[in-house]
């Protein structure tokens, strides 16, 4: 079973509108909910490539109610753990003509202590089952800002590899916990080392205690600095589409490869190729899996010299 | 008892942002939510003037649920009818900055024949104790254009006084049920009437079956055509603020000096005053209780000619 944490869980609502014009009415022509933040989406991929899946975290209130209501019909198993608050609601408006999106997130809700300290329970027991686990995105307000270190060290006592995914100080923190993998994007390398150079960049945020750096580099693909080598792997041509979940496909992508044993050509070949499939896809955050098994036999990987 | 009936509430949700900027990304500072919808806006106001009121219409879904909470802490009672839909959303975007508000409006619920009846049923209870009943705002899909005419007829015959504030076909389908009231804007007076002079309209929309109509026309104050004679009333200069629920303050200030007994004058002053009053004060759809109370005294009324 693979395991995802998402700490800072959403509902995600769609709003298709003809143009959004700033202080104007709009009446909204369609509405789609569905459940978000980034464990969730890593969790659907997991669960569409033929992982068993377990997503826990936090929900609460009623916002909370319809995300495992909506879950409950998916195939990742529930094991969010409840809270007072209520789960924050992020509503994308998408322009009908353009397909340009205007994107509103509301403030994560409140987590008590005693809230972190039953998910902290549950997260040891699910860790007992778990052949790999992803901590991924923003923390609610309320969390320790050391609370990946903090599941990062659990994961190794438990000796479960551990993916880390989230940026600013939360990875600067869960970082020097010593996570198996983190991948950061161009921007949150940067912010992590202040350096834009990839290579470098990623070379740093290893010393500062990652066993693996992958970074998504937009159309570059992705690099791999791990204790075996460097690695880069690039789809084909640029693609076109909407990159929302791309990352979160990418991180299904090398968590998958890494269960199933693949070498790091072979992760970061299906992680560039799930993130391209991604951007394809019509449906923000879904993959085109005809364009996903198209695409695995043209992404090019080529190794850096140490 | 005021009966007011809103067939197509909605939870009115607010976003506070820096500033609304199309296809960019918006961290919401502050989220608020309350119970919505024309109807309900007036019975709040009624409540708050000391009226005992009652709430209809239909409610359903997570966010009915949260509407019914949140009107569970306030005055009116609440006689809802449930229904399979969800309540809709309005979400309205506010600028810190300027204090612009950009509004989304989700469309309603699809409202089946059996709820209808059910909702039919509820309302000739309701009827048995109302001095008098307030029909306010769109129909959800689902629901006969015809519905409000049914509705008006329905108290006519309970002998209980009734205003209708809608616009488009339900109006001009209400309007010819002779309702005792009906409060247009300018806007939807001309779209009835094709007229936007507003003394012909007035007139022409009595012809149509109205007992009286009482216009609604911004800072000109509100005009009222009835078989006693024609009124306009005034506030003493134009008052700026948000005018959301001023036109829903009118409705209430009416329909409690109908109750009350006080005359056509009367009636007229404490509607633009509240209304006024509802402009003037800073949180959307609630209204300054003093200066409705300093409003009330430079309220200028004027008669004129038939």
């Amino acid at each position: 079973m693979i395991l995802t944490v998402t700490l800072n869980t959403a509902l995600d609502i769609t709003y298709r509108v003809p143009a959004l014009v700033p202080h104007a009415s709009h009446r909204v022509d369609e509405v789609a909910e569905r459940p978000g933040g980034k464990g969730l989406n890593v969790a659907r991929v997991l669960a569409a490539l033929g992982h068993e899946t377990v997503v826990t975290g936090f929900a609460g209130g009623p916002s909370g109610e319809v995300l495992r209501a909506r879950l409950a019909a998916l195939a990742p198993v529930d094991e969010l753990v409840p809270i007072a608050g209520a789960t924050r609601r992020t509503i994308a408006v998408v322009d009908a003509v353009s397909g340009d999106t205007t994107q509103l997130n509301e403030p994560g809700p409140l987590v008590s202590p005693a809230e972190w300290d039953a998910f902290v329970a549950t997260y040891g027991r699910l860790l007992d089952g778990a052949e790999a686990v992803a901590l991924c995105g923003s923390l609610p307000p309320g969390l320790p800002v050391g609370a990946y270190a903090q599941l990062v060290r659990q994961a190794r006592t438990a000796k479960v590899p551990v993916l880390l995914d989230t940026s600013g100080e939360p990875l600067r923190r869960g970082i020097a916990a010593r996570p198996d993998l983190v991948k950061p994007n161009a921007d949150e390398l940067a912010q992590l080392t202040g350096s834009r150079e990839p290579l470098r960049a990623a070379r740093d945020a290893r010393r500062r205690g990652a066993h693996t750096v992958v970074a998504s580099l937009g159309a570059q693909g992705m690099l791999a600095a791990s204790p075996d080598g460097l690695w880069q792997a690039a789809p084909p041509a640029a693609v076109r589409g909407n990159p929302t979940g791309a990352g979160d496909s990418a991180v299904a992508g090398l968590l998958s490869g890494l269960v199933e044993g693949l070498d790091w050509p072979g992760r970061l070949t299906r992680a560039v190729a799930l993130s391209a499939a991604t951007v394809l896809a019509p449906a923000a955050g879904e993959f085109d899996s005809g364009a996903y098994e198209k695409m695995l036999g043209s992404v090019r990987v080529t190794e850096h010299a140490r």
